[in-house]
This record gives C-alpha cells, sequence and structure tokens, in this order.
C-alpha cells in the first residue's frame, strides 16, 4: 500500500487535494462529512489563515475557535455586506429596547408602590397572614 | 514625472507595496491615514477575499463591508478564539437575563395590580380627577 493510513481524509485535505497526515491540523475539526464547514472557512478567511489561528490557539481551544470561524464565514457568506456583525446589531438593539421597557415597567411599578402607600412590602414581598 | 497620480497611494497598496490606480477597489475604504485597518483586514481575510467580498457588493454598500470585515478582524485579532463571536455570546446572555428581568418585573407589577382590584386601571393609567 502506498498510503499509511486508512481513514478518509479530512475535508480540509479532500478540498485542498493534499494528503491528510496523522498531524493535520485540521483533520479534528473538519470531518470528512462536512465538507461546507471548511469549503465556508476557506471562501472567507482562506486555508492557511485558518491554520495560522488554529496553531496561534492553545488545542484544548481550537474546536471552539474553528466553531466561530465556521459561524463568522457562514454569516458573511450569507450577509456579505455586514457578516455577523449584522447579528451583533440586530442583538444590541434589542438590549436597547429591553433596557427601555425594564426600565418602564419599573416606573409603573413605583407608581403603585406610591398608590398602595404602607401596602407596598407585603404585595411586593409576598403575602402574608 | 514616471507616476500619473499625485496622491498617496491608498494604505492597502502600500502595505501590498503595488500601485495605487484610480481604479484602485481598496482607495475609498482604506486611505493612508489608517493603515491598521487594512494590516487587519489582510491579516485575517487576505486582500484577495476582501477584494473578492468588495467586488461581490454594491458599490454604496462597500464602505459598510469593509467596516463590517474592519470590525469582525479587529476582534478576531484581540480574540483568536471567538473573534466577534463571544461579543454575540456575550449579548445573547444579557437579552436571555433582561428578558427574565423584565418577565419577573411584569409578574409584580400583575401582583400589585390583583391587590389594588378596582384602583388598578386609573393607578395605571395615570391619576383621574
Amino acid at each position: 500500500m502506498s498510503s499509511n493510513y486508512t481513514n478518509s481524509p479530512c475535508a480540509a485535505c479532500k478540498f485542498l487535494r493534499r494528503r491528510c497526515t496523522s498531524d493535520c491540523v485540521f483533520a479534528p475539526y473538519f470531518p470528512p462529512e462536512e465538507p461546507t464547514k471548511f469549503a465556508n472557512v476557506h471562501r472567507i478567511f482562506g486555508a492557511s489563515n485558518v491554520s495560522k489561528i488554529l496553531h496561534e490557539v492553545a488545542p484544548h481551544q481550537r474546536e471552539d475557535a474553528v466553531n466561530s470561524l465556521a459561524y463568522e464565514a457562514e454569516a458573511r457568506l450569507k450577509d456579505p455586506v455586514y457578516g455577523c456583525v449584522g447579528a451583533i446589531s440586530v442583538l444590541q438593539r434589542q438590549v436597547l429596547r429591553l433596557q427601555r421597557e425594564l426600565e418602564d415597567t419599573n416606573a409603573d411599578l413605583m407608581r403603585y408602590a406610591s398608590c398602595l402607600g404602607g401596602e407596598t412590602t407585603s404585595a411586593y414581598g409576598g403575602r402574608r397572614g
């Protein structure tokens, strides 16, 4: 046999048409069953940048790094203008809206409290015998 | 004169040591005064991927595209594991926390309302003569 392994090459090596060795930095995170995951990160970041990032982070953090890169790449392919920064804007607006709503609700609560006067504590803190 | 322009080359052409022509796709978004902006997107996405994305989007959207790419690149350089996906996680947790807080405050409001009984409407809807 000319090959020294029996498993399929990882999705990255298959995509890049290169030999997948036992120390392949991509193999643990790009299984052959998920070819799109690698194709996406390659299209947006380029294989060599992904490899550089993987070598920069500790081995136990590489899976998280790959997953965040895959998320960013997918978002950028769906939305070439904003990518996942679009999601950040949506979430920031949602936070602002919720904060305002909470402020309004707290103001209503204060108004109730002043109407109830002495009864406030028992109503707010739960019913007392 | 061997050069047909008098302005400085844009930050991208300066970085890539190439001639900056009048139709340079980078020039409007990477002024020479901001060298880090291009260096960052180049380090994370690669110049050719950035150029590809710019050609994919309409000219009026290119500034937004560059700014979101610059934001993502800076976030990835600061946090190689999570990049700007880290900000998304923080915001998602903040949204959940605010939603729970709002639910609790609304429940308190309902409890007050049931204590006030008939007075509810006037207290909640503003004071009536």
